[in-house]
């Protein structure tokens, strides 16, 4: 397996994890986000859309943060990222996908340089504005979290699955622009479980090799 | 069931086409977005992040409409919404997700504020930006799909799936800013092939009870 990707990538972090917490090995391919290499078209042969990440395996690319996850547990179900009933698996997915969708695309790095660029914010303007999705959306997680039954030391019970993996990349960048995490009690105990396990603390931006800041 | 929507919300326009396609009745639940309505107490209680759409069924509440409707194939299996082979659902989930996380989310009503009101942009530049995400999020799905075997008259082969399911409520977007859809012939055939069918069609935003313009 080849994983392209960048150390800051928090879709890349959310499928580090995922191959960590599977136990897979896996090659590095990194491609320099600030730097353009994802528009250079080597990378577009492999990922047409021109972000990262993308998964080389069982002689094919993969694309999309969550649907890399959910392949890589329908093909290596232990330990399992979704619970096993139906309900379960909504709540998790809901979970991840407030963070997948309402939040991260929104503080990407493309629509964080199209502010700057042609619509001319300041980087003040772009950590109000990094920080209002982050709040807003951490809002919603943490009331969903508080007060159900099946928030454990992680999002789902006993065992670190699919929310957590898309949560913890979103608690690292919200460090970015330095967002107070008190009114988040229930997700700040979730990253603190989830950063004692190798599978996270090795999948974090810091330790990866082509860290360059 | 009952279904918390608006006509206009293109993630609540996936839903409605998914319980169509599956068959499954339900009543209509309408939360009207521009006068506020998703953030009345009320509501909130049935969805704590105040978005649509939010659907009521079997003793609980889904959000996300992803989530949602990979609930509905997993409760009602036919017809199936994704493939059967890992690979090919992984595949289908990213097309699924280039819409659903990269084009519809930096285009949503709340966004569209942003920029209008803290941020003071007008209309043209709103509309500039608008057409920006769902143009590179189509050139990339276009790619996806043109040249690939798996691509028959849907997303994936003979019947409409999870990736139509995302893709024809953002075509339906486009036609806000009346973004040109030439480059765009294979999703511009498959839109053709999808609003042929009652599920997709009646499922139209122009065909809900609660339209007001």
């Amino acid at each position: 397996m080849k994983l392209f990707g960048f150390f800051r990538s928090s879709a890349a972090f959310r499928v580090r994890i995922a191959l960590n917490l599977k136990g897979l090995a896996y090659e590095d391919g990194f491609i320099h986000l600030r730097r353009g290499e994802q528009r250079h078209a080597g990378y577009l042969k492999t990922n047409p859309q021109g972000l990262v990440p993308a998964l080389e395996t069982d002689g094919q690319v993969l694309i999309q943060s969550m649907a890399i996850v959910e392949y890589l547990d329908e093909t290596h179900p232990e330990p399992a990222l979704l619970p096993r009933d139906a309900a379960g698996r909504a709540r998790v997915r809901a979970l991840a996908e407030i963070v997948a969708c309402d939040i991260h695309p929104i503080n990407n790095l493309r629509v964080l340089r199209y502010l700057h660029g042609p619509l001319g914010h300041d980087q003040g303007a772009l950590g109000v504005w990094y920080n209002h999705w982050i709040a807003t959306g951490f809002d919603a997680f943490e009331r969903l979290l508080a007060g159900n039954p099946r928030t454990g030391p992680f999002c789902d019970g006993e065992q670190p699955g699919l929310a957590d993996i898309a949560l913890i990349p979103q608690v690292v960048n919200s460090e970015r622009y330095k967002l107070d995490l008190s009114p988040y009690p229930t997700i700040a105990g979730i990253y603190a479980n989830c950063m004692r396990l190798d599978a996270f603390a090795a999948a974090h931006p810091d330790r990866q090799p082509d860290r360059d800041d």
